[in-house]
């Protein structure tokens, strides 16, 4: 079965455009491969063949399907995944995003979540489709390698994740105490919590552990999210 | 006059896109300003005439206008300004981009640098034209507190920004000395220096200084240009 219908939210199945996130999804979720869409003129058809041979994933030539499916014509290959969901392991670190809204970006955020060693990603509803071929092309296929789950509320994550002595750093432009994040602490087992690229983080937020602001000058109103995401996972990674 | 003309690369003026920018472009370039276009809807009006009249620029009413030069309907208001080009400051730090080529990228990285007190900007050509409506928008506005200049070559930038013990610090994932940018010394006079997106700096790059490499995992290949750069910026910046 060639699946060649645009993606929807729901629709049981997305697209990993380009071969960057093909070669992802093939190594990290071949179980979750349908099969893969290979251009006729795509020098690296050998490598896809063998790793889809390895798993049992059928190979399709259809050069008309490549074009519909993709919406940047450097696109040669196409991988076709079923959606899957995660539950998130406990006992690590996590990030958590509240309400992301941009694809682009949660692509990004998960890109650097993976450099970062950081594997479980939280999402309070409503948040962007992590499934949308936007966000897996924009996290070059890092989406295959994390657990990636939604929650309806910030209480329903805690009642899941806390209990083991975690703690949380919600990340705010103001709020409670400041911390630098070249001083702080790092503990074992954290949560590194931020808001919405427009909004921020809800007031209440900063209730919920030690509230952190990435220093910064006058001169800009914030930092775009996916820079202070980054500057948040690099200062509290393990050295 | 009302300039209509959708932006071309060399045309002699240029499009803020968005209340934000806007304002940016009439607080900090007002010199560059031709007029702003206000929509009938929008509630700040009274705040864009008063910078305005302050500076002799002048407000057009035209709804037609700014639906056919924005690309996203959230726009209602867009300033017309004066391309304008500037000389770095040869006595602060700078930061170098070698080649950058995506238009958002650019603008979040001129962001990141006012956030943390970078104001001249070297560009190795070819690069981005950071003039382009889409770069002004991406960069909030940053672009009109900024210096931003374009070179021929590396060479030629040295020949102008050197002479006052100005230290050089090429980011690279691979190259000579390897340092972790949390225990780098923070000289008074330096260079940051990123390559392309794609590519990353010319391996050349690695003799003109002391290279940095961001520790990271070896599960991404590397980290998305924009999170290095603000990431450098960053460590980089004076406490």
């Amino acid at each position: 079965m060639e699946v060649i219908k645009p993606y929807k939210r729901g629709c049981g199945y997305s697209y990993a455009l380009g071969a960057f996130p093909t070669f992802e999804l093939l190594r990290k979720r071949p179980e979750c491969a349908i099969g893969v869409f290979v251009h006729s003129t795509f020098p690296e058809r050998e490598k896809v063949e063998a790793l889809c041979e390895e798993h049992g994933i059928p190979v399709w030539n259809n050069d008309k399907a490549i074009a519909r499916l993709s919406d940047k014509e450097n696109v040669f290959v196409i991988g076709v995944f079923r959606t899957f969901t995660d539950r998130l392991n406990p006992e690590v670190p996590h990030l958590m995003l509240v309400n992301p809204s941009n694809m682009g970006n949660m692509g990004t955020i998960l890109r650097s979540c993976l450099a970062f060693g950081i594997h479980d990603v939280a999402v309070i509803a409503p948040g962007v489709d992590w499934m949308n071929p936007k966000v897996v092309r924009a996290s070059m296929g890092a989406v295959f390698s994390l657990r990636i789950a939604l929650y309806d509320s910030f209480e329903e994550y805690v009642s899941f994740a806390s209990g083991k002595g975690r703690e949380y750093f919600p990340f705010m432009l103001n709020g409670g105490a400041e911390v630098s994040p070249a001083e702080c602490f790092k503990p074992d087992l954290y949560t590194l919590i931020f808001g919405n690229e427009a909004t921020g983080l809800p007031a209440e937020y900063a209730e919920v552990g030690t509230v952190i602001k990435i220093p910064q000058s006058e001169e800009v109103d914030s930092l775009n999210l996916t820079i202070a995401v980054g500057i948040g996972l690099f200062c509290f990674r393990k050295q």
